[in-house]
């Protein structure tokens, strides 16, 4: 267990403004020994999935007791309820969007609650940050040693949502989404190894990925295996298949992009045995 | 107080060059067990005025003792003064080129002396880097506990200015500016509730807002209010009228941008009364 | 010595997903009491020269016993290592590519390791993500007190380059190249003041830089000496010399960037005396 609380932040502010230093000022005001952790500011403006598949790329990683407070928060200052998550093991902050529906999904204990006490939040309090006046706060409390208990009322219809899931069109196609673009400009599918078992065999059968204008036909096992150019498919560190190039910009070479639809198709014969 | 001491940076250096990276190295050379908080490193370069309305929305936040750095530095190795101000529960160090303006228009106990203390800064002494050279060391020898006094002489010449304030152009027009754009495109005016009271009453009088060829008649007082695509002015969170949208970027929608003016008109007969 | 080991981050992962703020969880979870800094995650993408000279400009400011993490690996999951380098003082993590190769030309004492402690690796271990499933986790280790010995063998025949230098292409001329363009838009050339010692004199010979369209005639002491639209050379903060600009950005008025030629012209009569 740490000495210090751990704290981490997950939000769509960007770093242009002072909304995230702000932010950390809440905290440290109130537990000044806090270890303020930031994992990613750049979420998509108001891109609940987009905050969602990021914290939960990350959070397990941290040491228990850790609290992540996640902000996507389009819908600040209307009814939408803050909320506190317990897992056992971390502490979650955030509105009730639905940003943390991918964390719920991974976690079999689990606890939400509606944060009603409203002696923690700063006075006055604004319609338009509460990432500073009600989020900030509750996990500077939290982060100080105050109970799940003390922040309001357990509920159970908390907005979830499920990541969408790619489906099969025909028996030899199935269709995803490109869930997002990284820093390099792979493109990140929401198929699952679980979903193509056959493309991560040792001697996969002929397939094609249908991208754009893009036809792709092959598996690598790391970046560096692809030749400049090529377009390939790989599984990805976020556990989805994704579509790659050495050294290149995959989002650049397809032209697709967040959204777009991309189609794995099993060539027929093949997947039939060994026809021509 | 924090058993570890608390420097923040808020620069104009970016993220993508050393510079921020090596500064901490000189704060944690001096002082290992320092706490070193980014508040914003994305100020517009060379922009005093950002720079101030950054720091001013967040340094109050922080607990007692804090030390926050400023460095917004387009006369660096010139013959402006390296400056630390000591407002009794804060200390700040910067360039006195106004960076601090706001503070000091927050702030009763205000103290400001150039640092002349030499033998604190590193050699040799560049003249293109003192937030390596210079503020840095000060910083870490201010956090080790080295007086505000042993930094060198009180000053009372400072470098100060004035926010702009908006201005009546007639009884029925107040003509403000744009003095930011945020990350999500809300663009933030000068205009403060004080100026327009009436406008945040239950029911205020009709009025609209000019912005580029856009007319303003609502005031919401959340963002989830506004319906798609509607841009409406609202009270945001660093205490100016704001000129936003609902799940958009008003900055695209109006056309405007920082430095645009912005007209707000109370429409006469309602001012006058209830007429039509 | 810091009560808190420090561990230093230096990638071209970016700040838009999840992957920095997963490998800060990482080291927390091995040694929650790290202090974990960020020096700079917008190295440009692959390119392991930018991510040597950035971490070069940075290390040697750190405290005693700080771990530096260095990934840029377009190589990840390929056959190259991972190392643990020990300069006596330091310890730095990196993939064996070469991106340390600024930091061996300055260290006399250093011992290079492969890391073969495979046990301190997550697993299952991903192909494209060692800065997770490796270095992170070697990172932590590491902090946590683990001797350099326990990584793996000492090795002698570590991946280094030469930065690229400036070269005669005739008596008169020096031909160099623009390494990188800063946040400010000043290009820093290749070129130290050992190349070019009477720039520097009090009274310079004239010369002439010449570089795209532009003509520079002049070097500055400080960015305020220019002229408004004036481009100058000046020694830079990184030891290099610099084409800039006051409160502009010489990227732009001499429409060079990254990888152009710079030549310096001694200009003949002067040279040779004071002829006309």
């Amino acid at each position: 267990m740490p000495n210090r609380p751990i704290v981490t932040l997950t939000t769509d502010f960007g770093l242009n403004d002072h909304f995230v230093g702000t932010m950390k000022g809440v905290i440290l005001g109130i537990v000044p020994d806090a270890q303020i952790i930031d994992i990613c500011h750049s979420v998509q403006p108001f891109d609940i999935l987009d905050g969602a598949l990021t914290i939960a790329q990350a959070y397990s990683y941290y040491p228990e007791r850790t609290i992540h407070m996640v902000i996507v928060d389009p819908g600040v200052g209307s009814a939408r309820r803050p909320i506190i998550a317990n897992t056992g093991v971390y502490s979650f902050i955030a509105p009730d969007n639905g940003v943390l529906s991918l964390v719920y999904a991974r976690e079999e204990r689990l606890s939400v609650r509606h944060i009603t006490a409203e002696h923690y939040f700063l006075q006055p309090l604004s319609n338009t940050f509460h990432g500073r006046d009600v989020f900030a706060p509750s996990a500077g409390y939290r982060a100080k040693g105050v109970e799940h208990e003390k922040f309001g009322e357990e509920i159970t219809d908390f907005v979830r949502f499920n990541a969408p899931k790619p489906k099969a069109t025909d028996a030899r196609t199935l269709r995803g989404v490109i869930l997002k673009v990284d820093r390099f400009g792979n493109l990140v599918t929401n198929i699952t190894p679980a979903d193509v078992p056959w493309m991560f065999q040792a001697q996969p059968p002929a397939f094609k990925i249908v991208i754009g204008k893009q036809e792709i036909t092959s598996v690598k096992m790391n970046y560096a295996e692809g030749t400049p150019g090529e377009v390939f498919a790989i599984l990805g560190s976020m556990g989805y298949l994704e579509i790659a190039a050495n050294r290149g910009a995959a989002v650049q070479i397809t032209g697709a992009g967040k959204g777009s639809e991309v189609n794995v198709v099993l060539e027929g014969a093949v997947a039939a045995g060994n026809g021509s």
